[in-house]
């Protein structure tokens, strides 16, 4: 583990915003990408379930279908990459029981000795009071996912948006969503910075200090 | 701009885990502490708003009494710093014309010029549909902030466990939240491991890739 300066986090982070002008020439290395894919899914989740997906719409045609119900913001066009992120609608034992094979594959362990942890998961997941909340605790995940993201571009120097402003009804019909068990919950355009994106130099917009940090 | 590279970012990503026992004598320097609330004063957040708080709880005798409400999870007594991330439970023309100032204030402009942002903002915000969405709104941009946190916890080398695990209403109460308008939403333990846990070495379980990541 070789860490970075606190004054080089923080430079990325300064130097990161949501990036409204997109270099459409610019692309993204494919290692790079590789990278960020992979970071992806060393998100942190709930119990480690990952409810999600991440669909990485390369196809110009489908990006270009997309664009009226993201109210025409070009980044979906323009961006190098074009994330969206999709969130798990249901759960069952079917995926808590996937999750627990992979568990003890990976660890080398049976799956007998994770019934405790069973136990704890299908108590919340599985819970008719729970049911209906399965896609707002899905969404909770992908957006860790999504500040995970939004932080490995910067330090990446690689530029980003993300973007809320999208008629998810829309988009889960063109990507074929709901009949996957899925829906599309928030997007991210990754690529480079266009010269010509005034709010690139726009100073950052913050909440005093003290007004959004309490010590207790 | 000084990137850092994809090794190294991946590096960080592997090294981190949600940790289940810190070093109780451990404690982050300020330097990185301050390092890491700039990171979250700086998360991205849905128009700006930065729809939320972050308490820090140093007092010893509040993190004991948090404890019993977190299913005795000990980190929340071990770790060098515990955060609770609190969001708004509603949003008014208060909190918007207040950012609106701020915007204004920051970037030398009148308030008058962003008339055309005051509108998106008021339409969506305040309508009466979205009005029971606002404390959902607020834990996603929350959660953003917790991924950024994360991520920029490991590239810092400092250890970190999310933690959703706890009673809100019993939080609450406590951190006297609901009368400033707060709720709390997830909790994050920030220090360094301890060498007896032993979740430090256990192999990652995550999804096959071609399982999480679709290109389209």
């Amino acid at each position: 583990m070789n860490p970075i300066s606190n004054t080089q986090l923080l430079e990325a982070l300064n130097w990161r915003y949501a990036t409204k002008q997109f270099d459409a020439a610019k692309k993204i290395s494919a290692d790079t990408i590789t990278a960020l894919e992979e970071s992806l899914i060393l998100s942190a989740s709930s119990f480690g379930l990952q409810p999600y997906r991440f669909l990485v719409v390369n196809d110009k045609a489908m990006r270009e279908k997309l664009l009226p119900h993201t109210w025409g913001q070009r980044q979906v066009v323009d961006a190098s990459h074009y994330l969206v992120f999709a969130g798990r609608t249901t759960m069952s034992e079917k995926e808590i029981d996937a999750f627990l094979k992979l568990t003890a594959d990976t660890r080398g362990m049976s799956v007998e000795t994770l019934k405790g942890y069973r136990g704890m998961m299908t108590g919340m997941l599985l819970a008719d009071s729970f049911q209906p909340k399965v896609p707002h605790w899905a969404a909770l995940q992908a957006y860790i996912a999504l500040g995970n993201l939004l932080t490995s571009a910067a330090v990446l120097g690689v530029d980003a948006c993300p973007i809320e402003g999208f008629v998810p009804a829309e988009y889960d019909k063109l990507l074929s969503l709901p009949e996957q068990g899925f829906a599309s919950i928030v997007c991210c355009a990754l690529g480079y910075r266009a010269d010509t994106d005034k709010y690139a130099t726009a100073k950052k917009v913050r909440a005093a200090k003290a007004d959004l940090i309490k010590h207790i």
